[in-house]
């Protein structure tokens, strides 16, 4: 089984950013922590991270082409404006689990609306790094149970 | 460890409800599941469900003043409307996961804003009874990383 | 066939509110009009008022395990705020008819949107005792034609 | 009693018109349903179509002018526009119940609100041709009561 | 004279509840204060307290039937949805004193709009365990004035 | 100099309709005031009726064909709606002036908006028949002077 | 009779503005032109300017007390926030007659809407200084016919 | 093959209106270049022009009954608000091309939406007279396909 | 203790103004009624009426400077408008309580914002006359217990 | 003749996403009918597809600075949010057809709005594959009549 | 070259308020920096400051009529509605630069809109005392070059 | 000290684009004017262009670990929907400021908001190529008073 994990825009500076929304957690711990828990599921586990919205349209194509069986992605803020990212996601036909690492809902105004959501199986947020990790469990899960990204 | 987990208005009605949004699964497989995942976590689960907003509002006040160390919560319809769960969350000093078994951000427009999230420490939908599952493990890796709800 | 005829918070004090909305019919004339309706039908009519969102929730979950034929219900304020009641409609297979006595679309402009109806077979509003009585025909019209709450 | 039974625009074409909305009932076969109740209510009624708006506001004037007990009024889509129309049904002193046969509140958002409405002494939709049914007796328990169109 | 002193949901938690809101004042503090005030202005005060939006209708219905002066609220949450509980407050002849804690208008948006002060005589709002005395005050003074809720 | 006075729907019910919006007088006697008007100006006043958008519209093309210097128009209930009278008014060059009765800004929300406002050269509401005869002064003002409608 | 002409903010600068909107004519041309009306017209005129809301308001305190028959009023950017002015109108007990030289429904979006119409008998717009002269007529002929403001 | 093309209000207008938005093509121009490029295209076309909404309505009624295989239709103005034109398109079986000679989307806000495209083919707008030939090969190409309007 | 009483825009014509919303009672009796109680409490009152923005802030300024323990104000109409009176009271550090003798909440749309209360202590509405004294009491009350304004 | 025939965001996925909105046909297969229209009117075609909002606006810079005679575009999902696209277009002094393969009008409520549309010359959509080639029948007419983009 | 520089409503107060938005600064050092600045620029430097809009108004009326080269202005709370004095700032043929020393983007939101910014040929903010300094060269470098207020 | 100057999407055609919005001046030109200005200050000046959002963030990320002591940005179109550009800035330390050639302010509606200003130090427009100077100036001033983005 093939867990395509994505970070968004600007989420490889996760650590030097505003830690009262964070925390200090650094992007690569979030990647060693994500991979071991992969290991412990017995999932393969591939990541990859872009600021370019054109790298993750393409990344997201040539998992419609691949053997992926479920996408975990923090979209950062292209959640809220990136229309085209929402129509990559549209097209795979596997389990999309959307996560965010602080609570969206109680942030501006304008990060409670995902334009994503409503492409992506379920949401996760406000969980820190767990977000991460139980949005991987809750892929695997789908993916065990043969669900379709509806 | 003790996690209170909460089920709002109408839910005991799982499973004989529209069963394209919700599948077949019924309340009582609910708490099964719930139950053996506390078990196999190591933490004890208190459940309790009701139709009535006084009810789940002293239910979190008794919450309050016991050795509760996180909780989870479906508010099923309340989530839209009730200000007065919104303010009895508001109290608790521990974590607070709000879980919703089909994804709220794709179905009718006033089911995409909760009134509580922003008193809960995060938000998971969309995964069916993973939703609750995937949102006892996040209590539990909250209280036990010793975290307080914002 | 058995009708239920449901009369929501507040419903209980017809007769001893706002004449000017609602004329000085009582509570009891309103019922026993709705009795001697049902008795020139030829059908059963069980009536039941509540000021508590959770009991009128749960006596749809009866209605929904017993054999009622159609539902007639004046939500009262509820109308217009109770999701809860709203889910508990929709969990029904049989007819639901909404009814109000004052006309909604001429009053405060909050009481113009029903977060009911659009889960309701139909709506009456403005006829007075009439709602009632009308109501309950169509009730039993759409019963009889073995309509479903769609 | 003279009950007046008006069709808006497109209203002729019922039958012919999308069927999951509005079943397959014809116009002929609603208008002889109306005579029937007619006839046994003991009243007289009489019925006009038209799809042009002066056409419908002067058959109003003229209601205006004549004996006319009560309006009966399916307006089509001028629901949603004609201010004038409105202004005509408010000319008149004698009640008026406006009927359709869909339920407006679970179609197309712009087919929420009624601009004629306010005018109506009450509104009736959502039973198929039993709204036009239920419509007549309601017209004729307000006319036979002596009300007037507040 | 007897005055009616009601509190809404949550409130029993005063003192138990964000503090920069609220202060660290009880409500059995609050209580005692009324009470004391009340024999110092020589009237009889009942107070109650319930957390169900039905309770609190139905003893507003008992306050219409017995001899109650005027009535003085603190609705908590239900301030800004509970449309039931404005209508129990229509029923009522008497003075209605609407009263805050907390400066509602400069806290959440959703706490700014009262979907009761339009029916209640007036408003007040922001002065801690004040705006119950002085809203106690408020209404001896009404009721000693023979005022009626408009 | 030809003055050209439209009256749209409803209009001719002039003294038939809500006496408090508009008075008793009659449409006859509107006329006949503003012809006497008409007389003591040295101008020669055409007027026309109809409930019929189209038949508007094609006098306002007639007009544009014609020798007319000015036109003076109350748009009755088609000031709100009617973007096709708005259109056949645009393609005149010469002065248009909207004129109402009542003060539409006062009544209901939706008669505040006037789509035809943008392409008159002015608006006169409130002053009941004397409306229409100052419309008429300001209309022999402007053609006068040679004004053009812009 | 005595008709008072008062002139808001920035009027006094009328002919050095932007001649698009008002044309080229001064202050002093305007009040010539209404003072020759005036005398026509067999009444009494009174004109004031200011640039400051508080002798504005003063100045209708003043009206009030004193026999003024008739006020017609252009005031200027007040029209669209000066709710203070619109409580100065209130007060007065005889005709206002609200006058613009530029037809304010056809300019930016915020000059569409006055504060103030719902408390004038009328408006008028669009006629540059007709709009004066067709007011003071219709601030004359509705004194003659002893009108009230509503 | 037989298309119908259809002419709303105010378009028997063209080249007599607006040069700035339309050019100064004249109706019969248009007329003549649609003739023409049927006649090149191989199919019938008729043509029909109303400045009634009640007409253009059972001209389509006409259509549905009729052996018509494709409509092309500029509604003018009523694409802003003749949801009663949008009810009778709504019947139609065949495609429906609606074009615009202006650019809706370039204009006055109120010109960008358009009530009818949600139960159109599709849209043309921008173009000038070429809109409508674009749009008659559309139509003819859409029903040399054999789609149905949807 | 020094306690400033502040009235604002069009105060001084209270008694000659609409009896419905404001009561008979002159502004002089206001005045006397408020100084009784201030002999009462054995506090100092200074009371100031303008209608000039610009002397009402000046005035503020003052009291900023010299020793004034809490301020009462009746903003009249600028509380809906003038946000440089709300920046003059958010630079005082005493206790402000905002008071309004008619209910804000059941009148005009417009009057239910108060772009003062977010820097008021408290506000105070509904209760006439009575709002002023219980407005005195809650500052006495409020700088006694050596409150700041936050 | 050059015209330059552009794709945006996922458009390279034709054929491989939602078969509902836009059929089976392949990228490549448009590309293909889109060369041998362009072949049949004699002009020459060149096409770029990119998912990069860089590379977009880049090759509209070189269109400027080149021999282009007009823009055939579609932006895919850049449609509702890339106002760099937007401003990229506005630079061209050609004609631009902006194309959508589906009825953007009828799907999601965010695809109704383009922020493209105001500089383009027009807009087709709704028709599929034919959307392309009419578009390119558009353009092609336009640079033979010297059209420049507005 | 003559400078104007204007402070509007509550300026004065700099250094006496929130010190969070504005620092300790106090007016006099503002007027001793700009003072200072102007020198080192070889232009004249007139300051004015008023808490009267009337005041404001007649000091722009004055420059207009006066050798004025350019206009600096803080308008403070005005900024935000006074519509006033927006007209007499479009009067002005110098350029007119509006300053601010908070970023007002980052504040209340209704501090966000300035009614004024459409007639300044440019906008400030953010920059403390800076925001006047540079604020004061670009008046002068626009004037030097010349340019007038558009 | 280093001044990092960042130009976003399009604004390389400067002096190609729309002349009536930003002049004839060359990006060239601004460049040289910004290294003058730099020269005379005695800073150094590093210039950025790009049109990919990607190039840009990852840009920021670098002067976020570079010794850079102020940004000064013109962000082009992002500027009105790029969050993923505000995260960009938020995570710099330093001080930000916005910078625009036009003025935003009275363009087209949608270039009024900027999702960038609530992260930047302040905003500057309108000034043309002066918007760049005074913006440089800023940031230099800022930089040498040790001032954080706060």
């Amino acid at each position: 089984m093939n867990i395509l994990l994505l970070h968004g825009i600007n989420l490889n500076m996760f650590g030097q950013r505003d830690s009262k929304q964070y925390g200090t957690i650094t992007f690569a711990q979030i990647e060693e922590r994500a991979r071991t828990l992969a290991g412990e599921l017995g999932v393969a586990l591939e990541s990859f991270q872009t600021n370019f919205e054109g790298e993750m349209v393409e990344r997201l194509h040539r998992a419609h082409r691949e053997a992926t069986d479920a996408v975990v992605i923090n979209p950062g803020a292209w959640t809220h404006y990136s229309i085209g990212l929402r129509d990559a996601l549209e097209i795979l036909a596997v389990p999309v689990v959307e996560v965010h690492m602080s609570n969206i809902h109680r942030r501006e105004p304008f990060r409670e609306h995902s334009v994503l959501t409503a492409v992506a199986t379920g949401q996760i947020c406000g969980f820190g790094v767990e977000s991460y990790l139980i949005g991987i469990r809750a892929a695997v899960a789908l993916a065990r149970a043969g669900a379709k990204r509806v």
